[in-house]
């Protein structure tokens, strides 16, 4: 049997398609960078279940280091093993199966340099906040479009290319497709082997279904977007049964998402959407699912659940961050420092005009949000729902965008993005994020003072700035200012202050 | 000694004086209104300390009924009892003291039916709800002037004449004066026989200073103004020292103060503002007060206490109604249900410019508070904060109304008074009240959707119409409306809808 080996560097920049048949092969010809997907491939069974009859891994090694990671079947007899180095230099790597044409087989590769957009994997830093693996903050600017990826192949190009024009660096979307209001249509594949309704081997997954989704978490990860993969979600009940699962299901379908999954740097775990409303799971199925994943990906992604009305304990091992459903970001300081992790306001509720209290709420109130959560040390969400003549609603399929609030998250984006890398929340004062005696942001939400007083370092000068945040304007008080002093301010709501010490005459 | 007796009537319909030496008189000539004012005074000792040395109360007959009334000394050697008939007819009295003048003294009143505007005090009603005595459901729309009492009189008679064009039907206002920002100023006078700062006699009171708040009270009355007495507050300091006064000196000044003001049949008691604010005072003393007011108060007027962030025990007999600071009314159903007593927001945070988080919220909040808590089961309360070239600002002064919340809220009350008497919040909707298969009420706060979906009775025709809470406007559907419908919207917050059963072709 001849091997096939395909290299992917999962970069736009670099993606050769090599055949070789000698293990031991030159490594430097099997260059990707850092933090990209290496995938080597090998032909074998075909017959019986190969989702369950066929066992593959394979251990990658530089140096002492070694990771184990887990292969899988892709159909038509192909087997395949992906890996993402996450140092450069040189790894080999051997692998291992209970049949032998795919066992013991061996070769390498070299990781280099990343290139400019690729920082890696995104981390937890500093307890509470998020960076790239190379130290470049991750300022989260989340948006929802739960099932893009099972909409008609236009749309999902229409989402992306809204998504390349947006402010947005990350998407919350569902693996499993989605029934429920404004969401009663068949997707186009289905991850399982079988036909609607109900009559799924779910012992034998759909290749074509899972190489569809690689293929949009590539495209994100070239957009520089985050894809965060909710596995589990309630909105299905029972009409296809993907909610409802036998628990070796789970498991399997688990393992097999991280296998195909985890070597994209861009992908985050969201173990569930709503947890608490998947009537067919138990707090144990969750924890056993967080166990899971932790053990199988080599990575250590973003991994965390979402709520409806509980948060699910968030000091759990398996839990990075805190994904959390609440319209209040406001809390956010007592909630950052209760959970000692990174908070992600993943949904506070969208801008829109539908009927139900969590699809219309203003855009006002939606780029609040975020200006609140920044202020209070954690990240926030946006999503849409505003009624659309053919029930094309940004929350759930994707399209374009209608609402108020992206343009104000782009200008949102531009003063996160200027800030420095240490802000954090001031806890000595309400709604102030920066660092002390450098830079202070301070956001005055609806409330709407002719003026504030504020004290600053009596020694150092600051620039003083006026933001209206729903305006979109800077407005830079003249000189500067240093010690006690009041801003004025023009007694109208969604305003925040702005003040940079100059440092070297800047 | 010559025995004096006053009859106040405390009605501007009537309010006649008659001198006279005979006990016994026929008792229709001394009439005052049910739930007005009698009183009846004497001549007694002027010299040494006639607020401590001489005891004076009384006992009020009517047929098997006795209500036992404290007197109190008035200055110049004139004791007076003040007495509130909850029954109309005849009452007798005979009065009982340590000093012989006083002891025996024997009396009799005809209270008369109430006249048009003079509903009784006002009463818990169906466990949540408020009602004057006379069964009419008491409305509560309140405001916060906490130290007008204590402004110039020509400010008092500007407060006066605001609130009479109000909607306002509640004031919480300070007994004592107030020292804090924007409030740093002595007052006209003093409760206590003495000078600033803090040499205080507070054995002594000062009568003159207690007759002024007795005769504002007395005009709040005449306007139908519930006048929400606060009897402790913090905002002090020291300065005076009236928030640090010994357990004696706290105990002789409940008695005293409920003396005099327990027969204006529109007094409330608020023990404290932000109780948990004031250092010198512990929890027990706070029960102490609560049990005196309770003990001393013949009537049971409203009796609650006002906090900052810990909300004072609202299982505690004493307290009629729960007087709560939260600006999140949004929660009313919750804790209406946790607190099974009538809840009013009192202190939602103001309509305002000032710098301080309390003082800065926009119009469109602090009308939303109102129609937040009506159809969550509760009441609530306004303030107003605008900056004042000459620190004049309603929150604390009086003066005029500067805010675009005060109309708004008068419209609001244009739709609770025309809401039928057994409305309530609806449990099985959210923000919906009502009354089931007859009245709806939905606000949909800051929401903006394009429709609602309703479900009416199928047999019953109703009439529906779209409020613009913030534009002051009601929209009807043409036709009638049934069953399962969708209300359109205009897609912008602060809408309401409102539902009525038609009967009898109305």
């Amino acid at each position: 049997m001849k091997t096939v080996c395909i290299f992917l560097a999962c970069s736009t920049l670099f993606a050769p398609l090599l055949y070789w048949t000698t293990p031991g092969l030159a490594a430097t010809e099997n260059a990707v960078e850092q933090w990209a997907t290496f995938e080597a491939s090998f032909q074998g069974l075909e017959k019986g279940n190969p989702f369950g009859d066929v066992e593959l891994s394979a251990v990658f090694r530089q140096g002492t280091k070694t990771i184990p990671v887990t292969g899988f079947y892709d159909g038509g007899g192909t087997y395949r093993i992906r890996f993402m180095p996450e140092t450069v230099g040189e790894w080999h790597y051997q692998t291992r199966s209970n049949r032998p044409e795919l066992d013991g087989k061996t070769g390498s590769l070299t990781a280099t340099a990343p290139s400019v957009k690729n920082h890696g994997p995104v981390r937890v830093r500093d307890v509470t906040r998020l960076a790239y693996a190379d130290g470049t903050p991750y300022r989260e600017i989340g948006t929802t479009c739960y099932a893009w990826i099972h909409q008609s192949p236009e749309l999902q190009e229409q989402t992306l290319k809204t998504l390349a024009d947006s402010p947005f660096n990350k998407i919350r979307m569902c693996l499993f497709p989605k029934w429920y209001v404004y969401n009663k249509r068949e997707p186009l594949l289905y991850p399982y082997v079988g036909t609607a309704p109900a009559t799924w081997d779910t012992a034998r997954f759909n290749p074509a279904f899972f190489q569809h989704l690689e293929k949009r978490v590539a495209e994100l990860r070239d957009l520089e977007i985050q894809a965060d993969v909710i596995l589990f979600h309630p909105y299905d009940e029972g009409h296809w049964g993907f909610d409802r699962m036998s628990a070796p299901s789970d498991d399997r379908y688990l393992r097999y998402a991280v296998a195909r999954l985890a070597s994209y740097r861009n992908v985050w775990w969201s173990l569930a959407n709503e947890w608490d409303l998947m009537q067919a799971k138990k707090p144990e199925d969750w924890e056993r699912f967080g166990q899971l994943i932790h053990a199988n990906d080599p990575y250590g992604h973003p991994c965390s659940i979402h709520n409806c009305r509980k948060v699910f304990d968030p000091k759990r091992p398996w839990m990075t961050h805190v994904s959390l459903q609440n319209d209040r970001p406001d809390d956010a300081p007592s909630r950052v420092r209760q959970y000692q992790k990174p908070l992600i306001y993943d949904e506070c509720r969208y801008e829109g005009n539908i009927p139900n209290s969590w699809g219309s709420i203003t855009p006002q109130r939606m780029t609040a949000s975020f200006w609140l959560a920044l202020v209070g040390g954690a990240y926030c969400g946006h999503g849409e729902t505003y009624k659309h003549p053919k029930d094309v609603l940004w929350w759930s399929h994707g399209g374009v965008l209608h609402g108020q609030s992206p343009a104000r998250i782009a200008f949102f984006k531009t003063v996160f993005d200027a800030a420095p890398a240490a802000a954090a929340a001031l806890t000595k004062e309400k709604n102030t994020w920066g660092v002390e005696g450098e830079y202070y942001l301070i956001y005055l939400w609806d409330r709407q003072p002719a003026s504030l007083p504020v004290v600053l370092p009596e020694k150092t000068a600051f620039k003083a700035e006026v933001i209206d945040t729903w305006a979109m304007t800077i407005a830079t008080l003249s000189g500067t200012v240093s010690g006690r002093i009041e801003i004025p301010l023009p007694s109208k709501p969604y305003q925040a202050i702005r003040l940079t010490a100059i440092r070297n005459g800047k």
